[in-house]
C-alpha cells in the first residue's frame, strides 16, 4: 500500500497505517508528516477532559453525531489511561461509539498513556496532523483530566471543554481545580443528578474569582446520554471559536502550542542521541559512577550533555 | 542562616528554606545537594500512590505514627495535584496530619504539580534527598495514583504502596489497571465498606495473571481511619525491604531510577539552554517559521539542536 496516494486520496487504512508507525517512532512517518505539513491547519481541534467517570466518551459521542448532521467529518483521539498490563478498558469505551466507527466520516483511534513509543504527546501531536490531512473537519481529543502529562496534551486544542459531574465530593475537587484553568468551556454532564445546578454555581464562582484572559468560559448543564442540550454545547464551542477569530487569540494560542511541541521535539531527539548505540555506554557508565557517589546526578547529566554529539546525530 | 550548617546540625527551617531553592530552581541548591550528595541513600523511600479517594493521606498520617513509635523519624511529600488556580486543595488535606506536624522527628512538605519551577518530578528528586541528607530514615511520597507523571515520581521510590478502595466503579478500574504495574504492595483501604474482599480478590487475580518479576506483592485489607490493620502493611512494607536486599535486587532498581533522573535532568538542561536569553530568538523566529508553514516543527526542532551549543551554556 503507498501511504502517500492513499492519505490523499481519502483512504481510510492508509491513514491508520500512518498513525501506526507514528505510534512506533517510525522515521518514515515522520518524512510524510513533514511532506504534508503544508496541509495542515483546516481542521478544528476540541479536546474534552474531566475526571474519570464524567462520560467524556458520551459526550464525544453525541458532539460527533450533531457535527456528522452538519456534514462534517469528525475524527476522534480517545488517550485511554490504561497500560499493557491490561488492554481492555479501551475496548469497553470505544464500543460505545460502536454505531459511529461503521460511519465513513468518522475515524477513531484509541490510545493507551503507555505503549506509545516516543512519548504520547507527540504520539497525539502526529495523530492530529495525520487526521488533519486525512481531511477530518473537526478533531476530538478526549483524555482524563488527572495528572500533568494529560493536561499537556488537551492542551494542543484549539477549544478545550471540561466535563464535569455532579456530586464527585471533595477528593474530586482538588482534581477539578488542578484542570479548572485550562477549560474554554464547562459541561456538567448527567444533569439529572443532585446536585447538578451546585456544581455548576460552584464553577461559575471559581471562573468569576480566578479568570486573568478576557475570555469567560460558559457553563453549561447537559446530559449527554439523553442527548439534552448537546446542541448548546456545540453551540458554546462555536461561540469559542469566533472569539479565536478575533484579533491574535488564535495566533497566540497556536505558536505557544507549537513551541511546546517543539521543546517537546527537541527533548525526544536528546533522549534518542544520548541512548542510542554508541553512547549508551556513555549514560550506563555515568549511572554506575552516581550510585557508587562517585558523582552527583547533577553533575553526570551535565558531563553526558557536554559529552553528547546531539546534532550530528539527527542528520 | 548559614544553610549547610543548618542542615548538617539537624536545624528545620535550614532544610525547609534549600527545599524552597530547589522548587525554585535555584543553582545554589543544586551545588549544596551535589556537596552533600554521599551522605544520601540511608533513608527508605516509600511511595503512597492510589485513586482519588481512596485515603493516601490517611495511610501515610499512621504509617508515619506507628514509624514514630519505633523512633524512627519520618519525612512526608504530599504531592497536590492542584495548581496555582486553587491553592486552597493542598491545607485540607494537610490538616488532617496536624498532629504530626508538632512532631519534631516529622517533616512535611505539600509541592503542588504546577507552580514547581524546573519541572516536579526534579523537585521531589531534590527534596527526597535534602530530607535524607538532613537525616530522616523513612520518607514517603504521596501522590494520587493518575496520570503518566504521577506514575514516574513515586516510581523513584524503593517500595511503592497501591492504596486502594472499594466500589469505585468501572471508570476507576481503568486507572486501577494503569497503575497497577507499579505497586509493591495493594492496601485496600476502607474495608468496612462493601466489596472489600471482592475489591481485593479482583487485584489478586490480577497480579496472578499478570506478574512478571519473580516478587509477588502482598494485598492487605485494612480500615486506615481505625488504624486497623495498618501494623500488617508496614509488615508487608518491610517484607518487600528485605526482597530488596536479597541479590541484586535494590541495585537494579536503583540504577534505573538514577538512569531516569539523570534523562530527566538532561531534558531539563536542554530546555534551559534553547530558553535562555542568547538563544530564546532562534527558538521564536522557528515557532514562526512554523506557524507560517516555511518549516515543519520536527525538522525546525532538528534545527535547534544543531544551532544550539549545549554543553557550553552549562559550564
Amino acid at each position: 500500500m503507498d501511504i502517500r496516494a492513499g492519505l490523499l486520496k481519502g483512504d481510510k487504512r492508509a491513514a491508520a497505517r500512518l498513525i501506526t508507525l507514528a505510534e512506533n517512532g517510525d522515521e518514515d512517518a515522520v518524512k510524510i508528516i513533514s511532506e504534508y505539513y503544508h496541509l495542515t491547519g483546516k481542521a478544528r481541534i476540541i479536546g474534552i477532559t474531566g475526571p474519570p467517570g464524567a462520560g467524556k466518551s458520551t459526550v464525544t459521542d453525541k458532539l460527533a453525531k450533531l457535527l456528522r448532521q452538519q456534514n462534517k467529518t469528525v475524527g476522534i483521539i480517545a488517550v485511554d489511561p490504561t497500560s499493557p498490563f491490561t488492554g481492555g478498558a479501551i475496548l469497553g469505551d470505544r464500543v460505545r461509539m460502536n454505531d459511529l466507527s461503521t460511519d465513513q466520516g468518522v475515524f477513531i483511534r484509541s490510545m493507551a498513556t503507555r505503549g506509545a513509543l516516543g512519548g504520547l504527546s507527540k504520539a497525539v501531536h502526529d495523530t492530529v496532523r495525520i487526521m488533519d490531512i486525512y481531511g477530518m473537519d473537526y478533531i476530538f481529543i478526549e483524555t482524563v483530566g488527572v495528572g500533568q502529562s494529560e493536561v499537556d496534551i488537551v492542551k494542543l486544542a484549539d477549544t478545550v471543554v471540561m466535563v464535569m459531574v455532579p456530586g464527585l465530593g471533595d477528593d474530586i475537587q482538588a482534581i477539578k481545580a488542578g484542570i479548572m484553568e485550562i477549560g474554554d468551556i464547562f459541561a456538567v454532564n448527567k444533569s439529572d443528578r443532585e446536585g447538578a445546578e451546585r456544581t455548576a454555581t460552584e464553577i461559575e464562582v471559581m471562573l468569576d474569582f480566578n479568570r486573568t484572559t478576557d475570555f469567560r468560559p460558559k457553563v453549561i448543564n447537559i446530559i449527554a446520554r439523553d442527548n439534552d442540550r448537546v446542541d448548546k454545547l456545540l453551540e458554546a464551542i462555536e461561540g469559542h471559536w469566533n472569539y479565536l477569530c478575533k484579533d491574535s487569540n488564535y495566533q497566540t494560542r497556536k505558536k505557544n502550542n507549537i513551541k511546546t511541541e517543539i521543546i517537546g521535539l527537541i527533548n525526544q531527539y536528546v533522549v534518542k542521541s544520548i541512548q542510542n548505540d554508541n553512547q549508551s555506554n556513555l549514560i550506563q557508565n555515568m549511572v554506575e559512577k552516581v550510585y557508587d557517589k562517585q558523582i552527583d546526578p547533577y553533575s553526570a547529566a551535565i558531563d553526558i550533555l557536554e559529552k553528547v554529539s546531539l546534532g550530528k546525530q539527527q542528520s
